[in-house]
């Protein structure tokens, strides 16, 4: 039994539990999100090293880190360190999205390095196995893309991204030249190209139940990916974009009915004020399902700052009920990010979750900002760096002023905590 | 006749003209903002090198940099570089904060090198020359800090910083016990310990129309400083900071009264709910008065990486309406910036205001991205480096990957662009 079905009769599984204790609730308010279909917990039974974490509606905001090779840069120690780099960082989770190198190699490593949940994007692995990079993508068999899913189930992943809701209909609506930027997603844009060639529909569309029955074999968890997001602002919340949430709702309905638990993937790239619209809408489109979104990015204009435009997007998401947040990084729309911009990407996301936390969980989360607005406040310097998300980074940037150090370089002798001294400040 | 005496007789001065001219709004939009004072223009008429700039509702949200020198270094040469690396990273305005060295010489230079306006705090150099490193603030006569404000005025200041708010009856409600930080103003804290020493009520409140003479003669527009911010999450919106901002409003409008330009300053830290609510209470409580806000940031859990808080609170700041965005360092929290962290906040408040400005501007400012998204889609990376907030970092980040160098080594042969073909964007 999966999850879900386990939650629907009324059981608290361990994994539940567990999850529920590293989210401060209930077990059985994780039993109700679940069973509800607005909590997942992507736990793959062959995922023996998993520590359970769950996404949705009442928890703390996830954090989610890729990582992978990408031609040039294929070398699998180089995936694992950056999976390291994630987790050191502070992620939730880590995608796998590899296409060089060993792929069945970095992926198997990375399952088992990871106590976090781990997802890929199938198809990814599909294509690249049917030349995709010679212009064999119009190869792949549908059988397969489900073998290499089955693989994947098989071998312990836990989430899966997979692109279903890119039609034949939808995906004309991305690609008839109103957009700015067409599609950006890689397994919308290897969807596209098959379906062109072949003169076929989705299969993980046409044959989706068969996708439900591999994934409730292993407990996978469906990560209905958002094939025709957005690529810049001007692209945001349109047709193509709206009609594929709509069908996505449509999929998540039958997933939660075959018992497999499904989120949904949402932009990319949006104006500020079209952030908490999207997140209204999946809410309801998709009943409910967890939101995992990319950024989203609310500016076009600063490549190399991506992580920053993406932590403004992602704060304003979470507070608006996005559940999920995937980094991004300094990187992104340059070059495959190095270990040091993994890390950079997910503190960026981290800030963003735990802001939105703040409001969405209240005490609960704002806590660890009192106790560090106290520690500041008395000027205990090592305390801070205990309780910043960052403590490494926190020390080594801190520059001491004055005889007793107390006070540091910005105001130095002018420091207000010891200019009104640590009396105005109430440590209670 | 200062900016706001000439618009309101209907003339259209020439810093108006240019002005309106950079922002791209007509000469008449900005004479009847400035009228209204919801605009200011701060333009001393001794700042011969300026390039007027100007503030407020309908026009781009502007940027500052707090530059300066303070003890452990001192140096005005140091002071000067990193006005010059603010002002390459686009800064709008620059402030002048310096509380060690020859504070005269550094605040000439300052002004001497920058074409953009230029802001002090006069009570840090009062609370210096009196001693206050020292334990000698209490000396510090009204009359020495009338006098270093008309200096300021006189050497070509543009707006200065005065915490006319901080009274005897506002500081107690942010001393006297209530509040997790106390006070965490540098000059709400000198005003609150010389008002204790001196059993006085701050002469900036009790003798506001001799600064208001003063300021009317060089057209110095004031910054009505929030003494009382909130310095972390836990004191955001509370009585002192609500009441102080109250007392503001009084004075904005015996300010406009007097012909002399205002605008009001704003948090600081705030949960990221509270945002909005903050503008609209200043818009409110200060008569529609520009909003200038110190990040906010929406966490006190991730120093060393402050820039990236208060570019969220920033961004979501100025989509409320919030018209000018103080920039946060890296080094918040920790130390005195150094020129790296002054580009790298700079470059985070831009970020956040064009987003911001893309939802309150429309095409005007979003034509900016829609350019980026075309030079994506068509792999064009020269042009992506030229229209990139910060071009050097971008090239020096990119990586090609492939022969022809035209994908990045994030997707490599798998680039979306080449994958469909540069077809499905449309390149209008």
């Amino acid at each position: 039994m999966t999850q879900l079905e386990m939650a629907r009769r009324g059981d608290v599984s361990p994994q539940m539990k567990s999850a529920a204790k590293s989210d401060e609730v209930e077990p059985e308010v994780m039993r109700q999100g679940l069973a509800a279909g607005t909590i997942v917990l992507p736990a793959n039974r062959n995922h023996t090293s998993l520590r359970p974490t769950a996404i949705g509606a009442g928890l703390r905001i996830k954090v989610n880190a890729n990582i992978g090779a990408s031609a040039g840069d294929a070398d699998s120690e180089k995936a694992v360190a950056r999976t390291r780099a994630a987790l050191d960082a502070g992620t939730d989770t880590v995608m796998d999205l590899s296409t060089a190198g060993d792929l069945d190699e970095i992926r198997r490593r990375v399952v088992a390095e990871c106590e976090a949940p781990v997802g890929t994007v199938p198809i990814y692995q599909a294509a690249v196995e049917a030349g995709a990079e010679d212009g064999g993508l119009a190869s792949m068999s549908e059988d397969h893309l489900f073998e290499v899913i089955r693989k994947h189930a098989a071998e312990g992943v836990d989430f899966i991204t997979v692109h279903c809701g890119v039609t034949r209909a939808t995906s004309e609506l991305a690609t008839g030249g109103g957009r700015l930027t067409g599609v950006v997603s890689r397994g919308g844009a290897f969807t596209i190209c098959w379906m062109r060639a072949n003169g076929r529909e989705n299969p993980l569309y046409a044959r989706f139940d068969d996708l439900l029955d591999i994934c409730r074999e292993s407990d996978v968890t469906l990560s209905l990916g958002d094939g025709l997001r957005p690529g810049c602002l001007a692209d945001g919340s349109d047709r193509a974009q709206v009609e594929e949430t709509a069908l996505l709702g449509e999929l998540v309905l039958r997933a939660r009915e075959a018992g497999v638990q499904a989120m949904v993937e949402g932009p990319g790239h949006l104006p500020l004020d079209q952030v908490a619209p999207n997140v209204v809408l999946e809410k309801r489109l998709c009943h409910g399902a967890p939101f995992y979104v990319l950024g989203p990015i609310v500016t076009d204009v600063a490549p190399g700052y991506d992580h920053i435009s993406g932590a403004i997007g992602g704060a304003l998401a979470g507070m608006a009920g996005a559940d999920f947040l995937c980094y991004v990084t300094p990187a992104e729309h340059l070059g495959l990010p190095s270990a040091s911009d993994v890390r950079e990407g997910v503190i960026a996301a981290r800030i963003a979750a735990h802001a939105a936390d703040v409001v969405r969980l209240g005490k609960r989360a704002r806590q660890w900002d009192d106790e560090m607005a106290r520690a500041r406040g008395s000027l205990d310097w090592e305390r801070q760096f205990r309780l910043a998300m960052d403590g490494d980074l926190a020390r080594a940037g801190h520059q001491p002023a004055g005889e007793s150090g107390q006070a540091c370089s910005m105001c130095g002798p002018y420091c207000v905590f010891s200019l009104l001294g640590r009396s105005t400040a109430s440590h209670t």
